[in-house]
């Protein structure tokens, strides 16, 4: 077989596999976009529209989304060549019947159109699922959201807990903990009360992870009031792994447009870990980092203690470039029952699919290039190593 | 089209578009070679044959050319695996009538006669110009440089800042400054006048852009003196982009030869500059970084900094192997209209063809693998991202 | 010839190249294995299959080996994904008559069985040597190891240095220096005078080489009293290359196995290592650096610097990713006469064949993607290129 028709058969292989996306920001009561602002909404594209020049404006509340997208599209040209574009433009053909191949200025009212009818059928949450191949998703939930009203085998519970470490002090957040588990948090140990409470409601809705977002200069220690500690201890107790996703600095670009403000310190090294590893041999913690730079300690940390598992590729490194590379990596260094393919980190589910798309490709060009074409492994075996990434160790690691 | 066909077929493309080189060394008065030691004489050869074994006896102002010249291509044997050596293989070929593949000892002197004999043309500096095909050039100007005598349409002024920066305090510069500008400098008040007068001079001059190198551990501040933070509001006041080329320290192998005795400290990061580029969102900075693994720390920052662009390969990472990663992730990541593809940083004219030689030759291939052949771009489209990257951007982005 | 036949043909040529590899932990006196025991107890099986599951019960000094050795294969369905998987499948072809392409549970005892009948052989090290086309291998030797007893002109020693720069406090470590050198340190003259009868006596055996791993936060400094520079004066006085080997953190997972607790810090810089590259031009610092984020400040510290050559791919570097980058880039921007290609660091000689199989045919791969495709080199020359690193550069630098 041709280099080519191998890769194209084993991404085939691959997107038959149904997937459970371990890490993404849906809401389960409102999963999809209701129109193509919602797409266009996406971080990603207003930040690179903005960068590119776009002025925010059009982003506030009260601009009409139509003229939104129309600005944010108007300026694609701008940033065409990026792998978000591409994530686009895959959203528009797989959702949009749209058929051309670029998407520019003059397509944005179409779009829009097509947008309103396509996200308006009853069914286009199914849709969705059944055209991405989606069985299960995880959810990123504050301490205190409502974990009712959705399916919980469908969209997967998870405890975030950035909130708790970094802003506990900040007004109105020991009330709202106060109020979801009925503990006043006065002391050490009430407050270790209320950590606990929070772990027996998330688990008994079926929570599957506790997840957080670390600074770079961040380093976890065992003192006595500390609420990550306490969190580690939970996820112990609870058999939750702890989703660490290391590195990223908030607010650096103060003006930026919503969500589009973090950015990070390359500085910065799992060894500020070392004590943490080490204190919760129990403890699963699947670790994204956000630079590739760091990627090489993770492939480390990974090959030697058994709590550490590499997780996805996150943000800043989630385009081909960096992906192709940590994956590389990771392939040769660590034991492939422990790595976690790939993650969407979606807000809309509509976003599954291309990034998914996007990985499934790398993935399969990856294992053509290191296994098959050196004659380490016949297909078969190949597309096994891949499910193995992009599912079994998903079930395995998170328990679903 | 074949692979290799396509890549050859771009890199034509490319080699046909006049050059706008937005950063070098050149001495407008003395812009090219006067024989072959002018071109071993660059830093990049005494400091590759030093670096294999060359005493550094023949490199002193007293030593004879010719001699210099042959030592140094005496040692080629021992660094012809070298990036650096393909440039110089490529400067015999294009401009010194060399016809073989390699260059060793026995070529030393023929090479040097056939330099004088080229280089003695009247019309060399037009020669060298329309080989190249080169439209114009950025200047390296120390802030009392002469600006007069030269066509600065051609060789445009750039306002070097390092010596205001870092050495205002050593002897004769503030006398310096006083002559050039006609204002003692006594405190702050009369410190900035003066650093405005020298905006005022370069603008008037044609100036298209403020440059300056930073060590690794520089962190530009606003307290009240602080020269660095005038020159960004004078950037504001006069619309002019302010290079940052970042990473550098200086002398580090204290008894290296000339120009060869910088390094770095790879933990830099461009969080250092958070306040600088919060402060100046009028200010376009162009960043160079002198270490491949900054790089990605500079296609995040550019890729939400709208007044963050990514500025060429600087120095030990212009070589292949960086570029060609580095132009990847920035193409993936960063909007096209952003990027500013590359620049020789020569101190010779003839240099600026085997550079951008090696550049253009990275960029097809990367273009074509990228774009072109999993079917984004067809080949004129392609023909003007690349485009975009050589010559577009530096227009638009310096103003020329 | 196509692509993969220029790769072969040149793997071909390098396996017939005898190796002198610099840098291995054999010890002389027992430097083959017994049993697949000794195979598989390497650090890289152990900790992989830990990492992948395994408890360590059967790691321990009473559990038989070839349970041990069932279990450590057992697990190899976690961890097949790996390089280090392959070495182990590459010395089962090599020396266990195994002509399987996967080892899996079921092979164990067969395997076990074959080891004790093949590595019994009267003339197993000369086996493993002939196979291997190995010439010559340095040892690692604590500083009152026995030099005698062994032929040093196959077995070269090799001066280790760690138990004096970092345990000289430590019970029992003067009590050694006294034992061995007969001088009783009781003050700095006395520790320069021990340090240097050291020297005299490695040197007399044959040593070639003086070498120390060095945690990432290690800044080596002249003040009086310091083992280290010591060293570097002893290393210049006798001519011996000084071994660097940067960047490692002892004990960092404090429960993991055997040799398979050691991690790092990536914030670490040759800027550390300024002051000693000064101080000693006349002493080869031959410079390992654990992680490939640090492999461009290796090439341009070596780039200028005379003394400091890039030394092999170390431990987590020492897969393939890591070494193509590495390799690529040492070759675009470092004499080729400075590269010492690669080194075993194995601790029994039945790993010397895989590991520099691996690096081989990466070599090939390089040598022929970089000079061969592009016509920079013909086959004949790309030979000779390889042979250099792998070979002649090892001689003239460490002197053998
Ligand atoms: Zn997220
Ligand atoms: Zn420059
Ligand atoms: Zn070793």
């Amino acid at each position: 077989m041709s280099a080519d028709g191998l890769i194209q058969s084993l991404t085939a292989a691959f997107d038959a596999i149904p997937l459970i996306d371990p890490h993404s920001h849906i809401e389960p009561l409102s999963p999809v976009s209701k129109s193509l602002d919602d797409i266009l909404g996406y971080h990603y594209y207003t930040e690179l529209a903005h960068s590119a020049g776009m002025s925010q404006k059009l982003l506030g509340p009260d601009a009409d989304p139509r003229d939104r997208c129309r600005e944010i599209i108007r300026f694609m040209d701008r940033y065409d060549n990026t792998a978000q574009y591409g994530w686009f433009v895959n959203i528009c053909k797989s959702f949009l019947v749209f058929t051309g191949d670029r998407v520019t200025a003059k397509d944005a009212d179409a779009l829009f159109d097509a947008s309103l009818k396509a996200f308006a059928a009853k069914d286009w949450e199914q849709q969705v699922f059944a055209k991405t191949n989606l069985e299960k998703i995880f959810l990123t939930n504050e301490f205190d959201d409502n974990l009712d009203g959705f399916d919980t085998a469908k969209y997967v519970p998870c405890l975030r807990t950035d909130t708790l470490v970094f802003k506990f002090r900040e007004p109105g957040v020991r009330e709202r903990l106060a109020k979801v588990t009925g503990i006043d948090v006065g002391d050490v140990p009430t407050l270790r009360k209320a950590v606990r409470a929070l772990f027996e409601r998330f688990v008994a809705k079926g929570a599957k992870a506790c997840a957080i977002s670390l600074p770079p200069d961040f380093t976890p220690t065992p003192e006595g009031s500390s609420i990550f500690w306490m969190l580690a201890e939970n996820c112990r107790e609870f058999k939750l792994p702890f989703d660490l996703m290391i590195g990223v600095n908030r607010r650096v670009y103060e003006k930026g447009v919503h969500q589009g403000q973090d950015l990070f310190d390359r500085r910065c090294s799992l060894i500020q870990y070392r004590e943490l590893f080490n204190a919760f041999p129990e403890v699963t913690f699947p670790v994204s980092v956000l630079t590739s730079g760091q990627n090489q300690e993770l492939v480390a940390y990974s090959w030697i203690f058994p709590n550490v598992v590499p997780n996805g590729h996150w943000w800043y490194s989630n385009i081909p470039a960096y992906i192709g590379a940590d994956l590389r990596e990771r392939l040769q260094g660590v034991p492939k029952t422990k790595l976690v393919g790939y993650y969407s980190d979606a807000y809309k589910l509509e976003f599954v699919l291309p990034k998914y798309g996007m990985y499934r490709r790398i993935l399969a060009k990856t294992i053509a290039d290191e296994f098959v074409r050196p004659g380490t492994l016949n297909e078969t075996e190949a597309v096994a190593l891949g499910t193995r990434l992009l599912r079994d160790n998903v079930r395995e690691i998170f328990n679903v």
